[in-house]
């Protein structure tokens, strides 16, 4: 596909004030360049980080009588003027066009993108040799195939590893009784207690209290396979009185009457719209500008913050159970796609030093997030138009939320830096990189997306220096607890306030 | 002096509820001890750290029925119970006098402290060798003995750097126009373009607009100092309103019409008894818990970080006209003693590599805050009893605050670490070492401060590995400057919420 070009069109820049340059929309990018200023100004947007564009009033520009308003996914909105001509239009009917991709029909570029890596991404995540890693099949845990058709449930991944004496017809009943087919299977083991962390869905209990034995044997077995204790301990994300809401309609939770020996715990996380709309607040206090003189106050009132603590402190609540308690844990929410696996891999992130290395935490995402159905393009909206869909959510930003939060506490913990999260949230929008497309492994393997597309891994893995802390120690076996109380957080400014020019931390030193 | 000892005294921990012990008062400490628990509970504190001691009203403590508060300078309040019985009313009575030694005819106790280290650090400053690395004296600028018996200006120090051509008479005169006599001295010199740093007090101008043409020829000599500008700024820390009300009272400031060349700014930057009212807010929301709901809106409400910015935002203004504008700065406020303190040195600290060393710190520490008269003995109020003193204010402090932020923001530019920093305030308080004692060079001088008590810097030198930043760079010629928005501050939760255990980063990390 080709270029489209237009010039003396008009940026207006919230910081600088109105530019005028040329701008160029390719298959994947928007250019917007003056190299006639010193320094020269370029703006460079892939068209994936494009949530919306919008026609707005426009004054005092001169001839520039038509306005428009690029709303990004990535904190930053870019506002644009120029005359009623046809070229001009013409330019913004293009960037509609490629910026939605899948709304006109068209493929994602991820497909065009054909750079060559000397690594290869894709090969980073083998689940058969992560799971061995962690010391499986044992006699209590074995590998299912259950699943290995897609067939027994379609957002899962192929390979499951579940308690070694259930079998296949138990699973099917189990998975009658779970919401999505997504029974309870297991994340993490601990190499020496056996204690585990398992994931799955909510119980359709239903209104009637419904209930469903060979669950119950189910989650009995999970706790029988850790011999050091006598307890189960199940982390519900959600708001109890929300679980309630989802009870009366045919979901719900596991009452202490009919599993024994289980302790439910409620840990009041909200949901995805709270979550989408907490974001929507904190744009609206970060870009262009912010307000000194009432920064924190606005900060507490976007809530972001706060759910970021809630989202830590769970981790710490599931990561304490396993590790000093030497007890199983089960995570679950309503469909445990979204805060599910923000909770296990947050937590397997504390107890696992494997998963603080650069490659180990691509295994961590590649499992935890990928394979287990996290919907990326239901949350982010890769290629579609439909700016306003409720499904969208910026879950995965939060998860890097708090994993930059770690990284801050513990700062020579991990072996990656700052940069290598900020570039997997780049690319999280950015349509260059098959890695973060579709919601299911199951769908990835129908696109043929490894054969089709290029993975972010590929990218990183070529140049590790990029990306890596240079203050990194390897504590192998420690289990790292952030504290996680508002007085410890910060505000991620170097992603969420990067766009303005007099808030950038000092780069280039000058001499004498 | 012996120790002082009390059994069966009550400790009523926040953290942990109500703990008995022994209580031991020396001469330097209070310490509380229960070895029966596990872990052993100690409480150690320098007495020196004491602000004030209240009796207060017990409850449910069973035979406690006397009650006391022991509030302290580092952020933290202590409450005991005890029986009503001679020997613990003598222990608390103990305290009170070895507390506020002043108050009670007895010297602190900086002056019984004879540790011997390996290193002298009271030879870390040599005026003579400072300014020489400084490139001084040289055509423009030299040494004036004019105050060598400190009868010129009691508050300044012995060496004074004033322009060359100045006369003892003319300076004299210009001393009568400056309050409390402190002329405009040279702080620091731009190793290049020759730009200065001066302080001084505010001119004696008055309601009626006196001049003092030495003083307008003397700044203009400054001026001319620096062949490359024919431009002299101001900066005058104060609210301009109040530099109104000082000038309606005799005070004021320079009048651009009686200073052609000369350019006037107000930091607006408030007082001492403000910055006191900020911390003792700050105190409440941080001890001793914090209210996680409402944290970010409560720091707000202090103020204190908005203070921090203002600050750090005019010594970035001051450090950027010498470094960019290349033209020299004069600095003052009312005195000269405070605010006009902590711009020149978070400016110098800015702009000279060196000062960023743990020893050019201590050179920093040692010239700008000591030998010019910062009144620690009046902002700390060592070993006095008057707590509600209206010249206590925690100015220092916030300085070493300020510098904390920038080490956050430049985390390898600086040779010292954050225990560095920490372990300075509390020496500030515990008067364990002569350093901070007194209100000026003359007041040391005739105690004989250097040869009665030990240096602080003599500990920190003898055991430099604590205290050094493993990730330091020196980088040398280069110019720091922080970024100076509330969204890059911080609230240094690792000095100020310090006491409690549960905000505690984790340091030993288990093993698994």
């Amino acid at each position: 596909m080709e270029s489209a070009h237009a010039k003396d069109v008009m940026y207006i820049c919230p910081f600088i004030g109105a530019i005028s340059g040329t701008m160029t929309v390719t298959d994947f990018k928007m250019y917007f360049k003056n190299v006639e200023r010193e320094p020269h100004f370029v703006l460079d947007v892939p068209l994936g980080v494009i949530n919306r564009v919008e026609k707005i009033g426009v004054q005092s520009h001169g001839d520039n009588s038509c306005g428009i308003e690029i709303v990004c996914k990535d904190m930053r909105n870019l506002r644009f003027a120029y005359k009623q001509e046809e070229h001009r239009l013409e330019i913004f009917q293009n960037l509609i066009t490629r910026a939605f991709p899948l709304s006109h029909g068209m493929p994602l570029f991820a497909f065009s993108y054909k750079e060559k890596f000397p690594i290869n991404g894709w090969k980073v995540y083998d689940p058969m040799a992560e799971y061995k890693r962690q010391g499986l099949p044992n006699e209590s845990w074995k590998f299912s195939k259950i699943n290995s058709m897609y067939e027994f449930c379609d957002t899962y991944p192929a390979i499951l590893v579940v308690p070694a004496s259930v079998k296949d017809d138990d699973l099917s009943r189990v998975a009658a009784f779970r919401a999505k087919g997504r029974v309870p299977v297991l994340s993490w083991i601990h190499p020496e207690s056996q204690a585990t962390i398992t994931r799955c869905s909510q119980p359709l209990v239903g209104p009637n209290d419904k209930r469903c034995k060979e669950d119950e044997k189910y989650l009995q077995t999970i706790m029988d396979a850790n011999a050091q204790s006598h307890k189960l301990f199940i982390f519900d994300a959600r708001q109890n009185s929300v679980a309630d809401t989802n009870k009366a309609k045919g979901g719900g939770y596991e009452s202490e009457s009919a599993y024994p020996n289980v302790e439910l715990i409620f840990l009041e996380i909200p949901n995805i719209h709270v979550m989408r709309e907490s974001l929507r607040k904190l744009k609206e206090i970060v870009y262009p500008t912010i307000d000194e003189s009432r920064w924190l106050s606005n900060v507490e009132s976007t809530h972001w913050l706060e759910y970021i603590r809630m989202l830590l402190a769970g981790a710490v609540r599931i990561a304490d159970k396993i590790e000093s308690g030497k007890t199983s844990v089960v995570v679950h929410c309503s469909d445990g796609w979204d805060r599910t696996t923000q909770l296990t891999s947050l937590a397997m992130l504390m107890l696992d030093s494997h998963y603080r290395t650069i490659k180990g935490f691509q295994v961590l995402l590649e499992k935890e997030w990928m394979s287990f159905g996290h919907r990326f393009a239901m949350r982010v909206g890769h290629g579609d138009d439909d700016h306003a869909d409720a499904d969208r959510s910026p879950i995965f930003l939060q998860f890097i939320d708090c994993v930059w939060q770690m990284t801050k506490q513990f700062p020579a913990a991990f072996e990656f830096n700052e940069l290598f999260l900020i570039t997997i949230l780049d690319h999280l929008y950015s349509c260059l990189f098959g890695t973060f497309l579709y919601n299911s492994e199951h769908q990835r393997i129908k696109e043929e997306i490894a054969a089709r597309s290029v993975s972010l891994w590929s990218y990183i893995n070529s140049q590790l220096d990029e990306f890596s802390n240079p203050f990194y120690v390897n504590y192998e076996n420690h289990v790292l607890y952030p504290v996680a109380s508002l007085s410890h957080l910060e505000l991620w400014v170097n992603y969420y306030v990067r766009w303005n020019p007099r808030m950038r931390p000092q780069h280039e030193i000058k001499d004498f």
